[in-house]
């Protein structure tokens, strides 16, 4: 059973490789009568688009999105929402050297022992550039969430290498090419990028999200948990290689008594679960960090093999990003919006209209 | 949209509360013509049952498996299989106190948000009594997956609190109350949980799963990877706060040249992906880590609210685990065989027989 | 992917054969705080339970039904529901001499072609029996959509042989052994089915069945449309070869301006549609038919094959319904009321609480 | 749940309006390394297409497929495929003074219950010209199955008003404009067409699908049947109301020693059943009927209302098929391509592969 779709009840199909004609999405349950502001939209895919700074890869895309349908005057009107982008930047020939050959780090050898035939430009279908499209559904539900219900789901830059960003300033993220949320903490950010390109080699990244306003009650027992559903979403994001909620890790060596959290009538007293209780939303704010590996490309010959099991030494080219889990911010904001969204629109089948929202910010 | 079913193909659909009158399950898509052994099943049951040593809860239930349909003269038959455990040693009056009260650090305060309405003897459907019904129907996924695959699904406990466990023993895990696999630290575990009893608290844990012999080519692209069904399926289980697939976390501060893995003509020659390369599995071991966070019933007087939203101070009683850590090997193994079945019968779905089986232990 | 599940939000799967220890069901995604008459669903079950008159089968069992969890001191919790029904008059002997002989017009063959093993015993997971579980997801269906919104589902036998029956009362369908609303038919159904069984032969049937009080706005484009989705469900009875919504196959020969149904602002003033336009509701009465065929298992002999493939001529045995379509009217009505109910809360997750409920009878 | 997604293995999900920017198509779970010629897609597409004839609707569209992603090389890569159809002539204008009214027969009060806002133009998603995507997903089924299986579904026009039209060949059946299999019925049909043009008005039509050398085994039980699968997929179709697998209605009136098809050991020796047992496919010929209402939209003014609930009285302006029937024939052969589709894949990820393929014509 295939599994380009994300979401159960506010749902996300998605297509595209990396060198096709077109990435493209089917957004299907977003409610009706609802505004959509396409610069809006555009703005998040301008968040995560490569080539805008010297940071990230030099692979130049416009990411103009186009909607083809279930938008009529501006409005939703509750019927599936087609989106495309076209590819524009591709390099193909970049990859001729490569076509037989599996990149180590990359899922080359893996799809070709699933399909028994791949794509092998820029990675096709195993491409990151598929996150436009999670980027693109995504603003619908980022958007809906805060206009519905100031629900604002956000992401930053936690750990680049050993460099750990504190969380100072939600102002400054957008402001850096890194979604830094350090001032302190840029320009160390920029020799160690300049550091790793000087060396051709990469680095790997943490990213923190954290979701205010999410009202109490979302997740569904026993299995679709909230916490759960959010592992799979941020899991699916390329690179990414471990996820925690709230204390995460941490809590291996915490007692029973430091870790429940305390509740008075004004609210929970400390947030060690990560705003997650049984799988349910608990009003607090929900907060899940993720690990994302260095990027595999990069320009540092390594032996592999290729399509006939032969040993080969390899160099790979192309315009890699130096860190991958900087442009992730965007899409792991995007894949939690969508899945807080479709808990949203979950509750509401079974148990009715959501209408106490924490005002916690 | 419910969440009391997990996977796609084989799938498992779950009911029961924890002091209702049974537990029960519904496997559906078990290949037809499989030898059932009840005794393998009654034996993984009995792994994680309650009540068998003084390291775990006191709650004595005999888990007693019962095959309602699907299994015909030993033989499953392709059809749906039902499944139930009746419950026995309930001791509902031990929670009339609690009937309108919120234990801190569990899903009493999530569950009537989202409900509105709930049954509170034992924590109800939140219970991880639940999770016994996990085992019985991974129980299937595991003797399959071994008897036609060879494929070996296995847990052992890590880490509990700052107690690391090394694996040096398959043999030894299943020889002691902890699923510990050093032997050394056998003696270290339970006075550490004796500790924990004397002074009425509880402690977190790691579990580390490892999957052997799991051929390549499983997992879905783009959303639907193993990985990411691996964390959705491992985070569902009760107080896991983290997933790590392979290096995980550590991935933050490696460089690319140190975490891509080589291939040769004979194989991967590290293994820091976790077996897992673009969401596919490459043939290597699958190695997945969760973090548990410690028991919440603790007999420690805490701090909460009662429906009235009046701040109350109780004091939990019950018979608990000092770490739920502990009995949640056998989860965690269960619900990795129901992903890796999953994904082995879609696999066939689109890609076909399922042939070439890696053979590294 | 197996298929013992109906339903997307309000979903029941099932298990169980005819001679095995149990049939079950799980219902997932009941609303909570819903009072639930176990009186009410065992009503429905004692509609549809066999040997309650001479006119049909003569196996007799209690079908009591045993609702293990999701109801909490007699109130829906919103949690999984769990249900069995033991079986008790199975006489598997009967079944002997067919243990491996394919019963012309049953599911024997496809069965053994599909799975290459097979539960012989009174058809196995095959037979009518399965119903009795759907009967009783059924009734909280009904139970609930009549309690909450007044929509009622209800229907008759429409013909039998050439006998037909129109709707001339409600109130003595439930009254006579055959769902007949016509008082001056149950005499010649009486002696029809007499004359059937004297002959060992059975017949064919048509059901009625008519909802009301649906409100407008149920169904999903494109695919899932209401009509669709119930074509599914009543399609998936035993027996039935044929389904028609509104006029059905009349249409043929019907003109455009015959066809459409006009609208006034007092409603629609005729109802060719059978209450959907567009796969939605549109607050009329929905009304469907279903074509059941004759049973198959009568005692006159009939060729056919063994497993061996050889020919062999065999005279069934057992007791049987002369027409399977007379106790087919309370699942369809089941099923009937599981679609309406999932579509009313697919409804609330997208387009929010249901309001506009129309009062046509 | 939003319903815009058909299939449950092999996954077709839609978009698009009838006068919006482009329709388009992900057909997820396309098995990989299958030749796929784009000719042989277009060329379903404009079997269906507008504007061929006199004796359909004179919208004139191109209906020309953009394949974006999921084949390389002219192979299927195994990876979601994006399709894309742009709209060319529409005429938005036609139905300017349709805002704010219901068109009898249409979707037009269903959609704006439901949704409170819609895109009036041309019906908007309720168009059938949504079906071109249909025909563009199924091509990629009948291709798959033709090439692969050399199973072969094909249908007809059987019913027109009252001219019924018997298989007489194969042949002729793409060579007429009414897909009639009768060489002597073509003259009746097109003066019976002229006469509806002449008087403004539409007729309805019965369609027969056959399909051939289906392998038994296909179809789940208990809900999932075969039958009950292409029964949801067909009463999907714009305008159809009724279906019939096999006798379809005519069990009615049937004996069980009539209706039950003989078994011999060169196969049955009747198909009263259709080709499904149990809701498993024989072996036999699948034998399908649907009855499809007459176009709504004609010439002849009919009272309705209008969104403030007001009588107005309207007559349709536009280029409308004098019967829907006739062009929904391979509609009908790629919905039903791809329920047959989808149950192989299905049988193969819990059965294994598919070997055993009747012969039969």
């Amino acid at each position: 059973m295939p599994g380009n779709t994300i979401g159960h009840i506010f749902r996300v199909h998605t297509f595209g490789e990396s060198h096709g004609v077109s990435l493209g999405c089917i957004i299907d349950g977003m409610p009706p009568g609802i505004k959509i502001s396409k610069k809006y939209i555009q703005n998040e895919l301008n968040r995560r688009k490569p080539g805008t700074s010297q940071y990230t890869t030099q692979r130049r895309e416009m990411d103009k999105i186009n909607i083809l349908s279930g938008v009529f005057n501006g409005i939703t009107t509750g019927t599936s929402i087609g989106l495309t982008i076209d590819n524009i930047d591709q390099r193909s020939q970049d990859y001729n050297n490569l076509k037989n050959i599996f990149r180590p780090g990359h899922a080359d050898y893996t799809y070709y022992k699933k399909y028994k035939v791949r794509d092998h430009r820029g990675g096709g279908r195993s491409s990151a550039r598929e996150t436009a499209m999670r980027v693109a559904a995504g603003a619908f539900a980022k958007q809906y969430l805060k206009n519905i219900y100031n629900i604002k789901i956000r992401g930053y830059l936690s750990q680049l290498g050993s460099i750990k960003c504190k969380l100072k300033s939600w102002n400054i993220i957008n402001k850096n090419p890194f979604f830094c949320p350090d001032i302190n903490k840029i320009e160390i950010l920029k020799n160690k990028i300049k550091e790793l390109k000087k060396n051709k080699n990469s680095i790997g990244a943490e990213i923190t999200i954290i979701c205010n306003n999410v009202p109490s009650g979302l997740g569904e027992p026993v299995f679709d948990r909230l916490d759960a559903d959010l592992a799979h979403a941020l899991m699916s994001i390329n690179a990414v290689k471990g996820i925690e909620i709230g204390d995460g890790f941490s809590v291996i060596n915490q007692l029973g008594s430091e870790n429940r959290d305390e509740i008075s009538k004004t609210g929970f007293l400390s947030n060690h679960s990560g705003g997650i209780l049984g799988g349910i939303s608990n009003g607090e704010p929900i907060i899940a960090k993720i690990a994302l590996k260095p990027t595999s490309s990069i320009n540092i010959p390594i032996n592999t093999i290729n399509k006939n099991n032969e040993n080969v030494n390899i160099q790979i080219k192309g315009r890699h990003d130096p860190c991958v889990g900087i442009r992730a911010v965007p899409i792991a904001e995007a894949m939690t919006a969508i899945i807080i969204m479709d808990h949203l629109l979950r509750f509401q089948s079974q148990c009715g209209k959501i209408t106490q929202i924490s005002n916690k910010k």
